[in-house]
C-alpha cells in the first residue's frame, strides 16, 4: 500500500462533470491499493471572476482580505469534491489550509510555507478516508488566511508529500506531460518520460507554464517524486526526479520561447566602477526585474550596456535609463521591444562547449543573428530578433533534440 | 460612543455597488461616533447557486461538506466589505465565524450557537477598526465548520450583540420595517414603530418574513434591542425591544397570512385514550409539522378530530392517517388543501374576550366561515377557505387595527 498526493488544477475541476471524472479517477486509484490525499485548484475562472470583484470595490485592495475573498474558490472545490466521493461511497472529508495546518509567513497573496503538520492528514488516509485539501491557501501565525501566488496548488500538493512522505506527487492538468518545445510551434515537439528537477526548473522559469516553480523547488528540497500528467486520460505523463547517474551524458531536454522581452542599450557609458549600480539599483527599486545583461568594453574607455526586461515594464525601465544616461552625460539609451529569447535547457550543457557551437551553427545557417547570449548550468539562451521566433525553435529542436545533443 | 452591530442581508450587499453604499453608510455611523461591528449575508443568489452545484453532485450530500461550500458565500462578502471600508479610509478587518469563534453545536446546515468570544471583536473596535463578520456560519468543537440555516445571520447578529453587549443590533433588509400586515394584501397596512418580542416571535412564526424566528428567541433571552430597517434609505424602521408598561393596553400589532396550510379531517373516531397518539406518533416521526388541532366530541363516544400540516406534506399526512384509520376501524379521512390560516397578533389576547369575539363578528359579517381556531397568550388564528384570504385580512386589518383593538 503506498500514499499518493493527486493534485487537480482547475480545468480538471472545471464543472459539475469534470468534478465527478476526478472523483471517479481517485476511486479507482484507491481501487488499486492507494491512499490518496487530493490537492484541488479553484474551477477554472473561478479565481478570476473572484479577483473581478475585489478589484471593482478597491484599486490597491488590502492584500489579507483579498486572500479572504480569493481562498474561497478552492473551499468550494474540496467540498464539493468531498461530498461526490461520499455520493460514490468513498470516504472523503475537507480540509482548509488552517484545518491541515499550512503555516505561511503573513506575506499575503505570495505567502512561503514555513510549516505543515502532516498528522492529521495520515490519520484521516489510515482511517481509511479520502483526504480532499483546498490547494493555494494556508494561515498565518495570527490565524489569518494566506494564499501563495498564481499556481500555489503545485506548491501545495508538492509540500503535502513532503510532509507526509507520500510515495508520489500525481499534477494532473489539461497538458500530457512536460514536451521538448511547444506543439504549437514545433510539430515534432514529443513528451519526455523524465526529466530532472534542474532541468524542470530551466524550463518552468523560462514559460513551459506546466508546474509552478516554487512547486519544483520545493520538490527539488524534499526529494519529492513528481508525476505531470493529463486529467482527460490515463496515458502516463512526465517524471520529474532527482538526476540520475545515465542522466550525466549530455541531453537537450527542451527547446523553450519566451516572447516578453524587450532590450534596452546604452550605446556608451563610462567604464568605470559603480556605473552599472548606479543604474540597475533604481530598475530593481522599482520591481523590475531584469533578465540577461551583456557589457561590452570598447577601446576608447567606454563600454556599451545592453540588458532585457519584461515587456510590460519597458517604458518605466527606458525611463530610469534616460534619466540615468542624463545624469552621466551618457548618449541616450536605444529601446526594442522585438526580441524574444530561446533557450536550450539540458543538464551538463556549460561544461560541454560542442552543444554551444552547434547553437551558433545552427542559427547562422538560417541567417538568424543572435544579439545576446547567456549561459547557467543548464541552459544556453539566445536573445534574437522576435520575427525569427518560430524559425529558430524549430531548427534548434530539429538539430539539438531530434538528432540528438550528442550525435555531433 | 456606543456600539452598534449592523447587519446587512443578501440584497443589501447583492452587488458591487450596493457594498460601496454599505461601507458608506457604516463610515457615516462611525462618523456619528460609533464602534460598529457588521455582519454580513452572502451576496443574494450566491447561496443558492452553491446549493445548486452542491445538489447537482448529490442528491443527499454529506452536510459537514455542504457548510464548507455555502459558508464561502458570506466569507467572499465579509471580505470584500472590509477591503471596500479601507479602500475608503475606514480601518477595519474581516472574521470568519472560527475566527471569532463562534461555537456551535455539530448538527450541520442547521447548527445551534453554544458560546461566542466577542473579545477579539471589542479589541478590534477599540484599536479604531470595524469588524466585519461572515454571518450564518460557525465552527464545532473539532474545528469543522457549521452554517446555521437559512436566515442565520440574523442570528449571527444577534448573537455578537449579545456577547459584546452591544448598545443595539440594526437588521438592515429590502423591506421598511415590520408592518401590521402585508402590503400587497392589504393597502392600508402601517410599518410598527416598536413591537415586543413576543408579539414578533408570533409574526416570524407566522410568516412574516423580516428576521429568522431563532434571532428573535435570542434577542428575548439576552434582551438586546432590535431595530430592523431598510438599506435602501434613512428612515427608521421598526425597533423590537422588551415589553414595556404601556403595552399591556391591548393592541393589535398585525394580521398574518399563512398560505401553507392543509387539513385533514378523520369525521370519526373512537374517543378514548391513545387514539390520537397512534395517529400523531408516526406523523412526527416522517418529520411533519403539524400545527392546529382540534377535536370535538360527539354525543355517540365518537369524536371528530381535525388538524393542519403544510401543503408539501398533506399527501404523506394523509397516507398515514389512511392506514390509521383502517387500523381503528373507522372511516377514510378527509383532505382539504385550499385553506389558509389568519392571525391576529396582538400582547395579551388571550385575557381579553372582546377581541376574539369582534375576530368572529368581522368574519362572520362578510360571511367567511371559521373552519378552525386556535389562541395563545399573543395570537389568534382561524383557518377559512383559501378564496376568502385577502378579504378576511383585510376586513380583520381594518377592524382591529386601523379602528384599534380597545375601541370596541
Amino acid at each position: 500500500m503506498s500514499l499518493i498526493v493527486q493534485k487537480f488544477g482547475g480545468t480538471s475541476v472545471g464543472s459539475v462533470e469534470r468534478i465527478r471524472e476526478v472523483s471517479r479517477r481517485i476511486a479507482r486509484t484507491r481501487a488499486a491499493g492507494h491512499e490518496v490525499i487530493a490537492v484541488v485548484s479553484a474551477m477554472s475562472g473561478e479565481t478570476d471572476r473572484l479577483l473581478g470583484l475585489v478589484r471593482e470595490l478597491a484599486a490597491t485592495p488590502k492584500r489579507s482580505e483579498a486572500d479572504v475573498v480569493v481562498a474561497s474558490g478552492e473551499q468550494v472545490t474540496a467540498a464539493l469534491l468531498a461530498l461526490t466521493l461520499e455520493n460514490g461511497g468513498v470516504p472523503a472529508r475537507s480540509f482548509l489550509g488552517h484545518q491541515v495546518r499550512i503555516v505561511t509567513d503573513s506575506d499575503h497573496t505570495r505567502a512561503r510555507i514555513r510549516a505543515i503538520d502532516g498528522q492529521r492528514l495520515l490519520d484521516t488516509t489510515r482511517r481509511g478516508q479520502v483526504a480532499v485539501v483546498a490547494g493555494f491557501q494556508g494561515v498565518d501565525e495570527n490565524g489569518s488566511i494566506t494564499t501563495l501566488g498564481r499556481g500555489g496548488s503545485d506548491t501545495t500538493a508538492v509540500a503535502l508529500a513532503a510532509a507526509t512522505h507520500a510515495d508520489a506527487c500525481e499534477i494532473y492538468t489539461d497538458v500530457a506531460g512536460v514536451y521538448t518545445s511547444d506543439p504549437r510551434i514545433c510539430p515534432a515537439a514529443r513528451k519526455l518520460d523524465r526529466i530532472s528537477y534542474d532541468e524542470m526548473l530551466e524550463l518552468a522559469s523560462l514559460g513551459a507554464k506546466v508546474l509552478q516553480i516554487r512547486s519544483v523547488e520545493f520538490a527539488k528540497r524534499y526529494g519529492v517524486r513528481v508525476h505531470v500528467r493529463t486529467s482527460f486520460g490515463d496515458e502516463l505523463g512526465t517524471w520529474v526526479v532527482p538526476e540520475e547517474a545515465s542522466m550525466e551524458e549530455v541531453t537537450v531536454s527542451g527547446i523553450t520561447l519566451d516572447r516578453d522581452q524587450a532590450k534596452i542599450t546604452l550605446p556608451q557609458v563610462p567604464d568605470r566602477p559603480g556605473v552599472a549600480a548606479g543604474l540597475f539599483r533604481p530598475i530593481a527599486g522599482a520591481g523590475i526585474i531584469v533578465d540577461m545583461i551583456i557589457q561590452n568594453v570598447g577601446t576608447d574607455g567606454n563600454t556599451e550596456l545592453t540588458f532585457t526586461v519584461p515587456r510590460s515594464e519597458l517604458g518605466a525601465a527606458l525611463e530610469i535609463a534616460r534619466s540615468h544616461c542624463r545624469e552621466i552625460g551618457a548618449p541616450e539609451p536605444l529601446a526594442d521591444g522585438e526580441i524574444v529569447k530561446v533557450s536550450i535547457v539540458g543538464l551538463g550543457m556549460r561544461s560541454h562547449a560542442g552543444v554551444a557551437a552547434r547553437v551558433f551553427e545552427t542559427l547562422a545557417h538560417e541567417a538568424i543573428n543572435i544579439q545576446m547570449i547567456s549561459t547557467s548550468e543548464s541552459k544556453i539562451s539566445v536573445a534574437i530578433d522576435a520575427r525569427y521566433a518560430e524559425l529558430a525553435v524549430r531548427a534548434l529542436h530539429h538539430e539539438l533534440v531530434e538528432k540528438g545533443a550528442t550525435a555531433a
